[in-house]
Order: structure tokens, then C-alpha cells, then sequence
């Protein structure tokens, strides 16, 4: 692996050149993005070595795709007719069937690997990026048998070596548990700050109030736009389930409240506490 | 301030006797809770020095109630029947409407001081004390001119030195501001996990793939349902026009996802994604 090449250097993209570079000294990271003011902080924050282009990709060992999904189906074809029959590409995208399916016959069809890195932050951009980002964090990889077995091998370890541990899944299996355990706490966030947001706007000095717990549940309203948009259209039917599946719990709550049952509103937060012991391990 | 009586001897109450004594060495601190193993706890990890019971209260100079809301409300007429000319009451709720109206009529009004320090985590009972738990936090102070001018002051002087700025506020004002900036972030967490423990039930190893955004967003489902249960009750009116609010709001978000109207999505993210700069300071 000499040759790396990083489509997309934020937060994601920025922190795995961080740790691979970390355990591969002797890797060169090429950095390519739409924006160049993006690649000039990636390279002054020693993210990457070298600026590149789409056109550099023949030359790549392994390619990292670090943008927002509806990007990443447009480009990941365009990408594998450029990488040699050694070459490993890798996305790290928070949706996976649409994905999949942009190169599901395609004739390199076997040089890329589907995965979806479970690690974050709400911040975006390169100086998002941290070090040791993934250690402890899960790795979904989709339809690993379409990946030849040596680019399958050389992944597995490089992901392993940065900390991550793998867990195996079909990217419609992947696409509808991840709505539950991770596009749906955004909407939940995005709307709780809205929420509160046009409540400020007529009534002064409300966030004057707000604590730690509020800033807690609402962390994931500060997150890309751009890269959330676009994961909402690809999960749309999925997401549109938790959704209202929350909806309705939400609903049902507030008709406790309105029937004065505060036992069974005891009994909906006593039903949900053992989350405690089911986040162990989560930080 | 040399005897100070703490009822209630956990998250709030605990942290606040650490911090006291920290503050006054001189301060005896005497530990009242209903539970006797609760009051062993608390002497053990020195929170307090030593037990007491509700008849010794005559002896205090400063009463600190730190309790469920409804416990309160039934417990602070007689507190304050005890407490001498001299002593001080104070109660830590997060209501203030019933808490104040309890004692609108007691001939000792002026002997208690109706506060809401913000601060906290979703951890209850004696363990989960914190030294420093204050430090740069809000109190929020009601009705504070029923107060003896003497009494204010050392409780101002008091809370002060543990960290707190004080800000001034009716109870009804307080209890509207705080169903936007806490209870309702307590409904959206636990019916958040709610939504996905039931998805659990038939969808095997769905945590494993839930990350720190997740675990951000649920944490104060893991809050203790005897504290939480009567502060809804007792501010029902408020959170059920908070919650109808964040109801319809996700309810928009959907209905946009359905229509395809995938930029006003990106809208409705960007316009809240500001919070970021709101919640600057807020730890």
C-alpha cells in the first residue's frame, strides 16, 4: 500500500490518512477534492503529502471515498474504470444499497470494497480530523464475497490495524438498521433544535437556561447539510419507518399525559432505562 | 452556615454538600433521606458527616432539599414549620410554579429561597455526586425579593462560591423556558430509545452498529424515572405544548422526505445547524 489516494478529506476521509499514515510510514496520501482551499488545509494540517486529480487514480493501491453518498454513486464508477486490476477502492458511506448497486456490473466490480466506518463526530471538514478516530468503533462491510479475497485481505488488516473491529452485512440489512441507530437520532436532534430555536425567537434568554443535557441531545443538529441530505434521499423509505414509529411513541406519550396516567408515563421511562446497559461500551 | 441539613443526598443534593464543605470546612453536614442505605452511602463517600432526621431541623442554619418535585411540594411546609428565625431553605427542583405556590401562604416564606441550579447528568443517587459540578452553571433563582434580604444574600454568597451566576425569573416564566431547554429533551431521548429498543426486539445485534451519536442522543433516557415522572406532572401543561411543537415539527420533516423535497430538507438542517454558535459555552 504506497500509493494512497483520499477522494475527500474531512472529517471521515481526514482521519483515516491520519491513522493509516500513522501505520504505514512508508504510504504516500494523495488527497483529491472539488474544493482546493480543502486540499491546502488537509496538506497544512499534515493530512495528506500530495495534491491530486481523478486523472492520478491508475497509479493508486488503494483509493478511500470520503464524500456525501449522492457523490460517491456518481464517482465510484467513474473511479474503478481508472484503478488498476491491483488497485483496492473503499467508501466509507453512511448508506450502502444505492451504492452497491451503482457498481453491481460493473467489470471491476471486484476491486471495491463496501463499508461504512461507524465513527464520528457532529464537526465536518479537515480540521474535523482526529487521530485514533476508529479505535474501538465497528466497521460494516457489505457484499464482502464480491471483493476479490487478496483486496478483501489487505482491507480487512488495514482497518483492523487502525483499531476498528468488522461485522459482515447486506447493504438492505445495513441501510434499514442504521436509519434506527443513526439517521433517525439526527432528525430527532435537527428537530429538537428547531423546536427550541423558534421558541427563542419570540421568548429571550431561553438557551441562557439550557444545560448539559440539552446540549447532549442536540450535538447531532450541528452536522453537515450537504453530507445529510443526501443520506435521507438514498434511506428515504427506511428512515420515513423509524420516523414514524417515533412519531407515534412521541404521540402516545403525550396522550398519557393529557389522560393523567403518570404511572404508565413511569412505566414508559422505566421500559426504556435499561438502555444503560445496552450503550455499555458506546462512549 | 455551620449546620447544614442536606434532604435528599444524591446527584444534586451530594454534589452540592462536596462542594459546600469544600467551601466552609467549619460546616457539619447532615445527611435526611428516607432510606437509611442511602444515607450509609453517603457516609461512607463522605458527602455528609452525619444523620439526621427531619426533627432535628430547629438546629439548622441552612436546609437543602433535594428531592423529587412532588416529594417536595408536600415536604417544605413542614421543613419550614421547623426551621428557626434564622435558618435558610432551599430546594433544588426542576419545577417552580407548585413549589412556590406550596409555601405562597407559610408565615416562614421568607425564609425560603425557591432555586434551580442546571446542572447534572443522567446518574442518580450518592455515587453519582460530583465535586465541581456547578462550576459555571446557571441557578436559576425565583421570587427572590419573598426572601429575607439576609437569608438572599448568604445564599447568593453561598452558590456563588460553588461556581453558579445567578439569573432571576418567575416561576411561570421558569417553568415554560425549562420544558423547552430540559423536559422535552428528557420525552425525545427516552422515546428515541424506546423507538429503537422495540426495533431490537426483532432485529438482532442492531447496537452493535449504534455509534457515539447515537449514545449522545439517548443519554438521558438513562435518567431516573422517580425524578422525572413528577416533574411531567407537575408541568404538563408546558411540556405537552413543547412536545405538540416537536410533534409537528418532525411531522414536516417527514411529510418533506415523502413529497421528494429534498432541498427543503437541506433548509430545515441549515437554518437549525446555527445552533452550534448557541450552544457555544455549554459544555
Amino acid at each position: 500500500m504506497k500509493n494512497i489516494y483520499a477522494i475527500g478529506v474531512g472529517l471521515i476521509g481526514g482521519s483515516l490518512c491520519l491513522d493509516i499514515k500513522k501505520n504505514n510510514p512508508e504510504a504516500v496520501i494523495h488527497g483529491v477534492s472539488r474544493k482546493d482551499a480543502t486540499l491546502n488545509k488537509a496538506l497544512e494540517l499534515n493530512i495528506i503529502d500530495k495534491k491530486a486529480t481523478l486523472d492520478d487514480l491508475g497509479n493508486a493501491d488503494l483509493v478511500i471515498i470520503s464524500i456525501p453518498v449522492d457523490a460517491t454513486v456518481t464517482l465510484l464508477p467513474t473511479v474503478l474504470d481508472k484503478i488498476s486490476d491491483t488497485g483496492l477502492v473503499v467508501d466509507a458511506g453512511s448508506t450502502k444499497v444505492d451504492i452497491c448497486k451503482a457498481v453491481e456490473n460493473h467489470p471491476k466490480r471486484r476491486n471495491f470494497l463496501a463499508m461504512h466506518p461507524i465513527a464520528g463526530t457532529e464537526h465536518s471538514g479537515p480540521t474535523a480530523a482526529l487521530e485514533g478516530l476508529f479505535v474501538g468503533k465497528t466497521n460494516i462491510v457489505c457484499e464482502v464475497e464480491k471483493t476479490t479475497f487478496k483486496l478483501q485481505e489487505k482491507a480487512l488488516k488495514l482497518f483492523s490495524d487502525i483499531g476498528m473491529r468488522m461485522r459482515y452485512m447486506n447493504p438492505e440489512a445495513h441501510d434499514k438498521h442504521i436509519a434506527y441507530v443513526s439517521h433517525l437520532s439526527h432528525i430527532s436532534s435537527f428537530m429538537l433544535g428547531k423546536t427550541v430555536i423558534e421558541k427563542e425567537k419570540n421568548e429571550r434568554d431561553i438557551f441562557d437556561m439550557a444545560g448539559s443535557g440539552f446540549a447532549s441531545t442536540v450535538r447531532l443538529a450541528k452536522s453537515s447539510p450537504e453530507m445529510w441530505t443526501p443520506i435521507f434521499k438514498q434511506n428515504k423509505t427506511n428512515v420515513i419507518e423509524t420516523l414514524e414509529e417515533y412519531i407515534n411513541n412521541l404521540t402516545h406519550f403525550k396522550q398519557l399525559m393529557e389522560a393523567n396516567d403518570f404511572d404508565a408515563i413511569n412505566s414508559e421511562m422505566e421500559n426504556t432505562n435499561h438502555i444503560k446497559d445496552i450503550l455499555k461500551g458506546i462512549s
